[in-house]
């Protein structure tokens, strides 16, 4: 759950990239970073904190040059918070190479061992991501042995890549004085595509995340990144193609669709916005099978995500539409202060409830999903306190009932509230007077419908069912233990500048 | 166009500032400063930047004790970029006084005179705060002389400045070892209101901005401060409170309901989420009127705040309420790069129109207010790239024709679309097929149907009223000037750090 | 011991106040201010730290005008390690005041009481310095009331400032829009002079603590100001003097021979370096007295203000002079990690004995003076080890017995080896093979024969001697209170950030 | 002209580099840095500044381990002022290794361009040590092949370190998991030597630039490293000693003893002191042979290194020695304001001379050396103005003709004043009555005397000879462009902030 992009230009780059990070910030907030390259020089800036508080004038103007790369992270795996493992990360030999990702390897820890026995790399944090550099490093140094680099070199790299991890991974990578590599794995759980733009002197590529990235700085649609495939941009912007793995078959990330791409986003050949409708129009169905739409008085979304679904349930089921939740758009912080206790936080500080849409009526709440459940118990309660007489819940996704292992952030399976538990269990739970979740497979055709093209959904929150086919039970045993040390860890972790590529707060 | 806090407690405020001045984020961020107090020892800081960058946990550490009050500002009058306006402001003589103030003084140039001729004190900022401040604490010094400082005197030094200044004013006062002075302008063109809480060791009392500001920090809402009044909180929270006007009469601000304030929030005992429904409403008759609602395919609301009146006025009109563009959350900045072109930012960077909900439909966009309308132009061309097969634009305020000089950011007139132009004129200039406006009338009627106890509304900038009654061309001319040499001279001011009271980044 | 700049000049004054400001340095590296003025507009940058940390390029820029005044400051009284309490202080009623001070009142805490109870001036800091300065603006106020404000006027609010406070003090203080007022405590305990320097437009006036400020800025040295004397310079540069004490003798401070001024300032008509030469001779004699010069092989100075003292006294007993010890230049800090134990620090970080100078040598070490004893113990050690056969101990100054009120930061009566101790004693402690004091009468001969205009020497560390006779055992007692509490409380108040006139790091 | 630090222990080792750095500031004040390393995994910070002012507390936290190294930085080659090029600098293939660097590679041009075309390796600065550390990275990958890593291979790869690389360089280097290796150039140009402590636990080993680091803080000095050999000191401080260079000789840089080094310091078995004394003394017998000692009065010394020689000077003369100069400590910036003329800076900054001790006098002023021989000038112009009768010069070092390759800051050919010009010409120049430098051949012999295994010191900055035979007009060139290019380029060099392995501000 992070952002990536990477741009080969004629002009510089920096304000582009930047530009195109803000865009794809919804995809994480955790921590942002740019490389550009002058030549085979590169230049680097990376820091916890949003974008726009991460790159500063002094920031911008030290990164020169016509091609680059950055990313917006969202924490994910091993003791993700610290800052060292912001994003890119280099290494020098073979070439230069600097590298972004989005995704998640599920084999990590053997290829740690690898790389350090074998490889005598060194690893020197705790990220994926580092390794999964380090593995392509190995694989072009050993592809382009006593070889001038050209494409076929790299994309032979790139097979050998997708051989040795497995997980999700959406990859761009900028090779010092090449030009620019991204890939996407086999089963195109994490998206990637890239677009063009005619610019004086020539042509400007981009490859993102996201649509929205292109086309908010200016750029065509091209298309969407294949699963498994590769794209290698030299420096002139000519575009090479070619499918590295084995097989491969298109099962994007349901959660894309669900809560985590923008409205505004079109994915693998589906508009994330209609995706979202079709979802509120199948959950009215299900609303309609629970219950009679005349018990209802007014639907009314829990912003922001689940606006469309809700917007189209109360079209389907004849029913207003009302915003009864304001957000507070603006979050702080509770400081922990020497003596004094900790006044509790809670979703009131993020949701508060317009009284006069509650009062007296019976309302359809909706959210895009339930995940640990006490937030949609707060919520039915606010409702209540609000003087609604009845308390619909509705969900626009599935009871999640299984971890994520691919890059979404999810709790552990024992803080599932969904996990191990019937419908009436949870909505006892959370306090409403009934609950009404979306189907699974209706879910997936609801969706899948938008492109026939789609070989089906990475959707194991909902359905358990790995498309990587490595998961296992210890896997999710050693993210509980992770969650777990993370906690106490936290603050020395954050303190462990890097060594590697980082710049410092 | 700023948000005040105060609060008299018995348990340490830093937290409960900070939590209430993000309730009032909206109201201003360009600037952010809290002060407290432990017995006549002040603590402050305070800063450029949103509440959430302003102040951390070193900065928390610093504010101890249980009185306090805060700020959040939007600049307004003078160079007021300046880093050297943040609020509060500090005056040492008499007792020692902190103040924040929410509004702008029309004869703030007379009165810096006559501090300077007459009383001998030092106004270091173009800030009219600052001059407010020197008067009330001639006033008081000149109210108190030989007597002890009782709540006597302090209502007779309120209504001394009541008869000195002119113009919008909220306010909140710490008096070093008295307790807090709250009051609002006779006019009430600026809102004010206080809740009170239960809590160890007796009550907490809060005087803020927004009723959001209290119920979002827990506190039961009183009711507003009435116009001319004054209240002040001793130190045991016991509220005394006085009209300290000769005239008052209530004319709240309309801009607080058509844009500013919270839609959560109740002003002067209007709903300001109802008042825009009904602005949608009274639209609604009004675009009746103009076309047949059979040409209407959809409504579509320009975010955040013209969604109430939207989501009104399609129900009226029986036409769906779409959300047809996605508003980018995350904003950034564009950067000078030596040698480097600057890329157009524009609207797009801001909004982007989700193709489907316009594609060969007849669009009916709202929006809250139109200004320059070079907005609403660009809104409108988006809307046709993106297939709409006609564009509609309802405003669900009515033309701004003049300027304002209470307080809310509004360009001189020569920059208002509306001034000295037709409807069919504004049309033309932003390209819409139609343009339909709320109804000045109309608006006041719908608005003040919800409190049959408010006078009027102080709605100068589409009628031309000015209630204070001192407010002539020149004061137009003054303020045309005073922004084009802010213009040239912003980068100046910014630098000129403070030596009032200031911390600095 | 603090070091104090003013200037007034026709050109920009921001540089040069930070240069004046290096070359006092040595007086204070604690804190350091500087406030400029356009027209009546003060501008104000404060941090603790050394100048050149403290002033950036940004801070420097923000400081515009061609009047100003500047301060480095050295702990004295109160929890005087705080940010808030850097100077300078500035109220802005009447008139708006800047005040910079070097000194130490002895009746603060009596005038604290009064300025509240009476004035209703706000006190928000524990400096003496915000005391001294609402002082001065009260009687202002008051030799002004209803009069235009002229020196006259100036000079009789100073008569009262001198009836009303005790201690010393030198003191530049700004008035906005009229000029800088300059006076010196009625005993001249603290050091005050100042000089001219033609310029473009007309003449530049400078006020400073050491006369090496006003030379090493290029300005021609004019004078001392005498004790009880004020003068006050208008905006074109006319120097206007009057005396203003009832009672006025000249009494410098002993501490500024003995090391706190630098070696080539001249004050009060008495050449620092000349003042230590002549403490060498008068210590030679006492040397010659006590051993005969044939037991001592070599005189070896304790970096660095020893060195013109050993310097003379080698040359008076014919022996060599040499460099026996290295001074680090670059000191640090010590962190405290956790769990990990603390590395002792010692004198050894600071000095490096030089073994060839040492060994088989019957060895005189010379010190400008000693105070706790405990530093001379260690470098007697350090002589031992690096193979004196004998090591003898000679102070330029005489036996420290008394603490200081008058801003020479001194630990209490407790902690002074000489305290309640023989020489005998001393010496044990020390572990020479032999300790030989200056004499107090020799050395206020020697010192004073540079100058016979002066009345005498503020000694009272050695004497017991309190010039202004208002300091009693009490007043010690509250020091040693203070001392003790700093410890505990150093790091909150060190949080304390002010809300007066403070910038924050 | 750098220090490096580097230790193996078995406690924190954080502290213990910090205070190794402080105690080799003199060596270089440009940039600091320090590794730690808990088993692979290290540790870094670095950035532009003084120790004192990189290191913070939170910096020193996030250094843990037992084993590290650290350098303090002076530019030397390339655009040497820029923050990415701090050191240390760190690869990660093979096994991770972080490197410190003393002096000067007289090859890197042509090693950087095979590092490209032949190894494939990213150098991404300007820095010869960014060179060294990937030739020794290539040469231990090469070495270790297929095999394990013990000190055999370790040593292989320095004696082909040896082979590919010219000109001065001391280096430690810590590689991942294994342990510290240090090094030093064939010749010796550069110092470094190893000391031991018993500790807790074990035996701690740290190697260094000079002794005073070791001895500083607390271990035993064990000897200087020898030329050409290498110590590779493992994980339980077992010092493994080798020679790896074929030839190796040794030839120390004169400049350490003429004023570079610590007085309290022994190179290569020569107390730094004892040479300047050595100097002080031969410079003594020229100046009998140049001029009756009658005509002498006083001798003066320029702070700081001369002082050693001019005290020896002075009583081998047998007239007084006496500090009639005044270093201001306290050094700051001029700060360039917009439409501000800069006050011209000057020697007059940094010294201020006691006019007593010149005044009427025939002085004779002791420098350590003379390179431009503006700052001689200005002297001599300052000591006429203090009233000097007659102004003598006298250099402890030669004339300094040709520029430096090893390290030392050096200005180019044409801006040495001694550069094609006689000793009459340059006396003029300064403006000196007598002009007396020291003879070539009676340095070093003075110097050498003092151990005679030292088969020859570096001295071509006086003689004209480049020991490592490699050097030739065309590097003077490119030292002489590099130089011009930097004035222009500094800032945007400054700017670029490092991808590598920097942290920053």
């Amino acid at each position: 759950m992070c952002g990536i992009v990477g741009v080969i230009s004629k002009a510089p780059v920096n304000q582009l990239i930047y530009d195109a990070l803000l865009l794809l910030q919804h995809r994480g907030q955790d921590a942002a970073g740019i490389v550009t390259a002058v030549d085979r020089k590169f230049f680097m800036h990376k820091a916890r904190g949003m974008v726009r508080d991460v790159f500063r004038t002094r920031n911008m103007r030290a990164l020169p040059g016509s091609v680059g790369l950055g990313q917006v992270r969202y924490p994910t795996a091993g003791n993700a918070y610290s800052e060292e493992e912001a994003q890119p990360f280099y290494v020098n030999a073979p070439f230069g190479l600097v590298l972004v990702h989005n995704g998640n390897l599920t084999n990590a820890h053997a290829l740690r061992q690898e790389l350090f026995a074998i490889d005598r790399r060194h690893i020197n944090t705790e990220s994926d991501s580092e390794v999964l550099l380090n593995v392509l490093a190995h694989e072009l140094e050993r592809a382009a042995r006593d070889l001038p680099l050209t494409e076929d070199e790299i994309f032979k790299a790139v097979s050998a890549v997708h051989r040795r991890i497995k997980g999700s991974y959406a990859v761009v990578c900028l090779i010092a004085g090449y030009g620019l590599l991204a890939f996407r794995d086999p089963n195109g759980i994490r998206p990637l595509c890239y677009g063009e733009m005619e610019i004086e002197g020539g042509k400007e590529v981009m490859v993102a995340s996201e649509s929205v990235a292109l086309e908010g700085t200016g750029h065509r649609f091209v298309r969407d990144v294949a699963p498994g495939e590769a794209l290698f941009i030299d420096l002139d912007g000519n575009v090479h193609a070619r499918q590295c793995a084995e097989q491969a078959s298109l099962h994007p990330c349901m959660f894309e669709f669900v809560y985590l791409a923008r409205p505004d986003s079109v994915i693998d050949g589906i508009s994330v916005y209609q995706a979202r409708l079709n979802m509120g129009e199948t959950l009215a169905q299900r609303v309609i099978s629970t219950m009679p739409p005349s018990e209802i008085d007014v639907v009314i979304p829990i912003p922001e995500s689940s606006r469309p679904s809700a917007m189209q349930l109360a079209q389907k089921i004849g029913k207003p539409y009302r915003e009864g939740f304001v957000k507070n758009r603006y979050v702080g912080r509770t400081f922990i202060m020497p003596g004094q206790a900790v006044r509790k936080k809670s979703v009131r500080q993020k949701l508060n409830a317009i009284a006069q849409e509650f009062k007296g009526r019976n309302v359809l709440l909706v959210d895009d999903s339930i995940v640990r459940g006490t937030t949609s118990k707060e919520i039915v309660q606010m409702a209540r306190e609000a003087g609604a007489r009845k308390v619909y819940m509705a969900s626009a996704a599935p009871p999640v009932r299984y971890p994520n292992v691919y890059g979404i952030d999810m709790p552990t399976k024992s803080e599932l509230i969904a996990h191990n538990r019937s419908i009436e269990e949870i909505r006892e739970f959370i306090g409403a007077d009934a609950l009404i979740y979306q189907d699974v497979a209706a879910m997936k055709r609801a969706v899948g419908a938008l492109n026939p093209a789609i070989d089906g959904f990475e959707a194991s929150c909902f359905d358990g069912c790995y498309i990587t086919g490595d998961v296992s039970a210890e896997d999710f045993a050693a993210i509980a233990t992770q969650r777990a040390a993370q906690g106490d860890e936290e603050d020395t972790q954050r303190s462990r500048l890097t060594l590697h590529n980082t710049s410092e707060q």
